[in-house]
């Protein structure tokens, strides 16, 4: 498996739109297994992002979706920027779904 | 809901070891919506921890269940310390399970 782990900076006062984007877009996409996305209680314009996919070749064909790239383009004027962002190999566990 | 996503790293060679334990003792924790247990590919003895819980209150009960408590004791000696640690809040996506 292959996951992420990120932070993203959504523009001041932006947030909220930005987690619409994401929720919408990402719910339904081929080989992803988890995809929560939470709010950062001590910063108010980030958004962190924890991905869990069956490959890595998923997790980047999922960049070329129509849906996909119509979110990022849509998102990107409302982006500020990323902070952490680490790549794992997810081993198991509670919430990874078989897509 | 209540997130944690978390590193942990474990004593030279115990990765697996620790891995193993915590795969057990999680399986079954009232509350817990998804808990996705990674390695790191550049850091070997690295463990990513994800978790997404109903409620902080289930997160806390969780650290009083018998087996998780078996398991801390059991894990403690190979564990070596933890480093990213962060508290979120998760609002929504894919592989939140309703426990």
């Amino acid at each position: 498996m292959h996951g992420l782990i990120g932070k993203m900076l959504a523009a001041a006062g932006k947030r909220d739109e930005v987690i619409a984007i994401l929720l919408e877009s990402t719910a339904k996409m081929p080989g992803c297994l988890s995809y929560v996305i939470a709010i950062d209680p001590k910063e108010a314009d980030a958004i962190w992002i924890t991905e869990v996919w069956d490959s890595k070749e998923s997790h980047a064909a999922s960049l070329t979706l129509p849906e996909v790239k119509a979110a990022i383009a849509k998102a990107r004027p409302m982006i500020a920027g990323f902070g952490d962002y680490h790549t794992t190999e997810p081993v198991g566990g509670v919430g990874i779904s078989q897509g």
